[in-house]
């Protein structure tokens, strides 16, 4: 049986990313997710890989872009505005069809801010930072064992889809240390021998680009490809976890740690006697609608609850309608949410 | 009475930019806004003005930031991919609670998609491409007037909220000619004598910056009162356009040039005898989401209509709830939607 | 009468730049010359001049490039590493033939060194620290007002001869107050029309670059162009300074701060009877061979003084051959050169 | 017996750096010189190396830099504009005593000049084009075998004597193909450990930098170590060859490809019964003045030919001062020197 060892959030990511197959990083430095870059310049040569301290933020997402054109995996990982400044490279690997894996763990809000941990990058992460028609899957974990399996699912998902996966995770979530049992790699085998670019010796010359200038060159069928992948994944690849809904009248919706934030306040409710349940989302996009629809549409109330000023909670409204009251529970500036407040707010509802 | 001369789009918001008293112009090159850099780079040393190409896109927003800073109107522009290396610039404005106003004439995408105009990016420029809690105003103007209306109405709205204006055009506006009566200057005076940064003599010495690394500091305190700000935004500053909405069975939503379009499509289906109506929001965000439910939330259908994938049509989702049907229509890859569609899909509703 | 007023060198050279004509200024911050930047900040836009921190020294010497072309007067200026950063960009303007003065007050080398003053740039100065035929006119001034006087110069010479006339101080001299009574502006009048690029309506555009990739672009015929320019300015330019050499037993060869020492140490010598003189060189390219040659070629013994390893000894090497013993005593990491040392070394000629 | 293959003189070069145990090349692509980054992109990953593209000319010499001060062998190549851009870190590897290798395939200049060979950077090369007291060692091959030959000896000279060695080549030998016999490894060991940045578990921390502001820190004492290494050099590794020189009445005086013009020249003249010989310096910098003024101090006259404008004959007039006449021909703008016009001029020395 595989064992479970101690393992920071951030280094989980980097063994969880080297187990998937990805021998290839490149990123700039910024707190607070500094152990993950230095995880992966002391790991990869292990496995004959490469890290590489790139120039800028936008230098590392481009190497990423270059690295999976040619066919390997690869990952860049950043926190809040380094992320920004990475908007117009995911933009390009979405043009251009590529898969990767980005880390965003977000610190404080907009600007500099600060180096605790947040959730502020929600809209960014999920409506598309940069420019154009085009979509990331979103994974928020809510544990370091998470991170690890997560970071695992989502080289598979790029893959499977040719698109950027995103772990949304925040500067607590890394600096975490918890008992993780490392992933099994998942075997399976993405074959990119009909689309990389691995030397034309014996074949035709291939080019991937996002240029698409004339007509003939189809940009529009090539977005209409792109939302028709974002339309499968949107059908298969949704990913919850529920917590007491079965028979809750009141539903929380949180992701990621304020999830766990709102666990404890379930449990705390559940004590005092109030019938209370917690819908996680775990893909941010694509957002688990239907799932929430089902758990929360005919229940009393939902608080939405989250570490930013009400993000999801328009994914949320947009999912339930008229169905359901709906109120917001946030905190801003890094600063956690609060149990008390949490549970105060689910007993005025009654 | 003033006289109406024929301008390009690009021209007109340069040309406004003056009239509103901006003397900073700071930009990179990119297709299909350069009329707008080269109008700028010719007309503002007649004002004792600054016209600067910078050596990148994020250079240039910057630029702007400090321009803002020393209490001057600044400006710079760009499309779609030169707008998301911007993103963690807009971020910090927001950050340092700094007046700007930018514009995105946007193109084609994602990546370098094509040199057409689009409205791919209207989840960029509304749900905060950068990271952290953060608006921006972003108002959409649909003819040559508007651009040099709205440009006007920008600095003014940047500086009452210390905020970040965002004119969203599109490649085709800014390349259309149009007869414009250019508009007078507002003659609102704004006081930045009490935070700008001029020169500290006879005073304490001021610092603005967006880092907040201790509690003290407290960015909690700074992101909320943003918050209020917005808030106070949302109150005051929405604005809309209806067209044949008073005894509409069916109503349009689209904004900028897709509003033109749905206009012809309004007057080809009410010459056929169809109640059809077209509501436009000309400030993005803060979207008119009460506006919309009074004037579409009882009618048969809306039709919400884009030149991108949908992405406006989540915020008419959120206005209207289960109110009324909502379909969409659009067309990505820079191409326009089509009169004829609009009017059979319309019709289909009956 | 004009007046005196006392003056730090790095001020001097920024309002002889001014009274010279120069509008334009470029650079990059480096210490020991900040004062110049600083002034050139304050005092441009008093003449609606452009000061311009650029990002970079590359930058800074390629915006100087640009504006020359445009046919104005333009300066950069820095410190011994960022000088090292420019010589591309002089290499360039050499190749465009474009008239430019650029400013070195060098610190201690190589390397990051220190930034007390220096003489270890006299190499790069001289001999071209950049690729390829060609030469800068350098000027070493030795007072504040020769740093004032030789600033208006050079721009004369760059304006006559279309060439780099390059300013070499030293982190000391910029940093010293001094009495200084302001040049006036020469009065001379530079026509460009015949080659700057000043907007082409009504005549054939023109190009300016340094490219040449075909033999009919005549690579061969603008190097020789250069060099017989190079010949004029050798014929006509060269400035030297001689102090009781009429009579000198013993002549000390030095430039800039080191040849004021070198004055004192005259003194102390001819005070103990020992006829000692100065032989300072104005222009280090041209160096003043000829003058040398007649002025110490006779004498007994000739010792260099350099703030260096010995750079500019091979010049007087190469002026005087075997005619006279040449000795030299220099002191690196930016340490002054001492009067008793001098005077001891001529003594022991005896 | 080593077979002699057909060989390019840049892949040459690439060759000899790997069989030097060279593993890290870091360059920017510029013609006439890109086949060896090519060749490096191939070869390195074979023995386990990195190749990177740096993202400028100054990212890769400070690439070089760092892996330097790691303790392995680096090397940077270039041409003439591109080593221009080198020299600031040029001289921060000598302000830190750290050995690398430098290869300039010379182009004609100045500024962007053309793609052809030259030897215009001779003054750049061994007169030092970046700041401060620093030399640089010099190797001019003239051969496809001496550029294979002299690279191996430039890594063993560079780790001997902590600095760097440059091999001055110019863009015709890089492109010439010719047979060479790869030479074997020196063999030679250069323990690094006392000095290199290998992590500092079981030892203090070490620190390799230019940078000493304080007095205390002691750059004059560093200078003064410097200039004591540059005589060791100077007085044990000084490379010359000579051609018929031994009854030699006239000597040619060249480097690198047009030594090889000249070695046609000398035949030519031997043919006419002139006795002409050729001395040919390998080391450029240390320059063989004293075996060169033991081999032309007493002939009838020297002849330098050079394809620039005139560079390497101040060296010479400096080594023979005024005991032989010195005549020079050059031709510039990449342009070769003639056997016919060589001829010619010794003739005329009769």
């Amino acid at each position: 049986m595989p064992e479970a060892i101690l393992m920071k959030g951030n280094d989980a990511v980097g063994e969880a990313a080297v187990i998937a197959g990805c021998h290839y990083y490149f990123a700039y430095p910024i707190t607070p997710q500094n152990e993950l870059a230095a995880y992966m310049a002391k790991r990869l040569p292990d496995v004959g890989g490469t890290f590489l301290q790139a120039e800028s933020e936008i230098a590392s997402i481009n190497m990423v872009l270059g690295a999976s054109a040619a066919g390997v995996r690869a990952m860049t990982s950043s926190s809040s505005p380094g992320i920004s400044l990475k908007q117009e490279g995911i933009s390009y690997l979405a043009g251009c069809k590529l898969p990767a894996v980005v880390v965003n763990m977000m610190r404080g809000g907009p600007g500099l801010g600060n180096i605790a941990g947040a959730q502020g990058d929600y809209f960014q992460a999920t409506k598309g930072g940069g420019h154009g028609d085009y979509r990331n899957i979103v994974l928020a974990p809510s544990s370091v064992q998470e991170l690890a399996d997560l970071t695992v699912l989502a080289f598979d998902l790029a893959d499977t889809y040719r698109m950027v996966a995103m772990i949304l995770g925040d500067g607590y979530l890394g600096q975490m240390s918890e008992s993780v049992v490392l992933p099994e790699p998942t075997g399976k085998r993405f074959d990119k021998s009909s689309w990389s670019i691995t030397g034309c010796a014996g074949r035709e010359a291939r080019y991937i680009a996002s240029l698409r200038l004339s007509p003939e060159d189809g940009l529009e069928k090539i977005v209409l490809d792109l939302q028709d992948t974002y339309d499968k994944v949107t059908a298969r690849e949704i990913r919850c976890d529920t917590y007491h809904c079965d028979d809750a009248e009141v539903v929380l919706v949180a992701f990621g740690l304020a999830a766990r934030i709102c666990k404890a306040a379930v449990n705390a409710l559940r004590a005092q006697g109030v019938r209370a349940g917690l819908f996680r989302p775990i893909t941010l996009w694509p957002f688990p609608s239907q799932a929430l629809l089902e758990t929360a549409g005919k229940t009393r109330h939902v608080l939405v609850v989250e570490m930013n000023a009400g993000q999801m909670v328009e994914d949320v409204r947009q999912a339930l309608g008229d169905r359901t009251p709906i109120d917001f529970y946030g905190r801003v500036g890094a600063m956690l949410v609060e149990v008390e407040r949490i549970v105060e707010k689910v007993k005025s509802y009654a």
